[in-house]
């Protein structure tokens, strides 16, 4: 999207929950995943991974993070002019994420408050859900987003 | 390493600064990166990114993540009996991640504590710095480590 239409921060829909869409997770997509980004046994090797807690490959949470950043990105920020992510608070992996598991983003703009330079600080919340119904993911995102309010201090 | 050479929690070492090693990033890895987690202009669009804040495509803060996971996987976690991450707290983006970066990591255990069914409740603090000797990013991470102490509950 050019830059000239992404909406400001104050455009940003206070309170409301956006669905963001699914994900389907495949075992060569953990696999790979983990083999780059943190290859621990039980994130890429099958074998031993069946003899884990977790009786096969579970997804890294950087990974579950990852997804979730790509969903809400497709769905909500590149609506609006982000500057930059500041501080991601309590991200919590509530449950081992699978081969075969879709995983849906949910977020929720918390808040919006302006700050220095025509930007606006803005918080929010966001999780995925598996195809269960039961919660795997779920975070608070402060960002930084262009806006024409005043600047606050 | 083999399951049965995977250290417990209380071998952990306490309180010590441990050097993880340095990643370096390409351009090419920060658009690879971005363009399939987190697909903002940013992150992805070298000539858009030119007329942005910064002046150039930055890593996604999910990359620059990735990267510490990598970096703390290899040099400490691996050696250790984790079952999984729990949760990372202040998740903190200090400072644009660009190409040529090179990023060193380090890990401090900051806490041990026996949790249910064997296991330990371990956060670890850990930073990435550039090469201007600049913090990057900082996060605290909760997880859980099997162990041979008495289980705590």
């Amino acid at each position: 999207m050019a830059a000239s239409v992404r909406l400001p921060a104050e455009e940003m829909p206070l309170g409301v929950e956006i669905d963001c869409g699914a994900h389907e997770l495949t075992e060569a997509e953990i696999i790979e995943f983990g083999s780059l980004w943190d290859p621990q046994y039980f994130h890429i090797d099958p074998d031993a991974a069946a003899h884990s807690t977790f009786g096969g490959v579970i997804a890294s949470g950087v990974h579950t993070t990852a997804i979730f950043q790509r969903l809400a990105t497709l769905a909500v920020y590149n609506r609006y002019d982000v500057i930059a992510g500041r501080e991601i608070r309590s991200l919590r992996f509530l449950t081992p994420v699978r081969a075969g598991d879709v995983l849906t983003g949910s977020v929720v703009l918390r808040s919006i408050a302006p700050a220095r330079r025509g930007r606006c600080l803005v918080t929010i919340a966001g999780t995925l859900t598996n195809q269960e119904g039961v919660l795997v993911l779920t975070l608070e995102v402060d960002s930084l987003v262009r806006s024409r309010l005043p600047s606050g201090e």
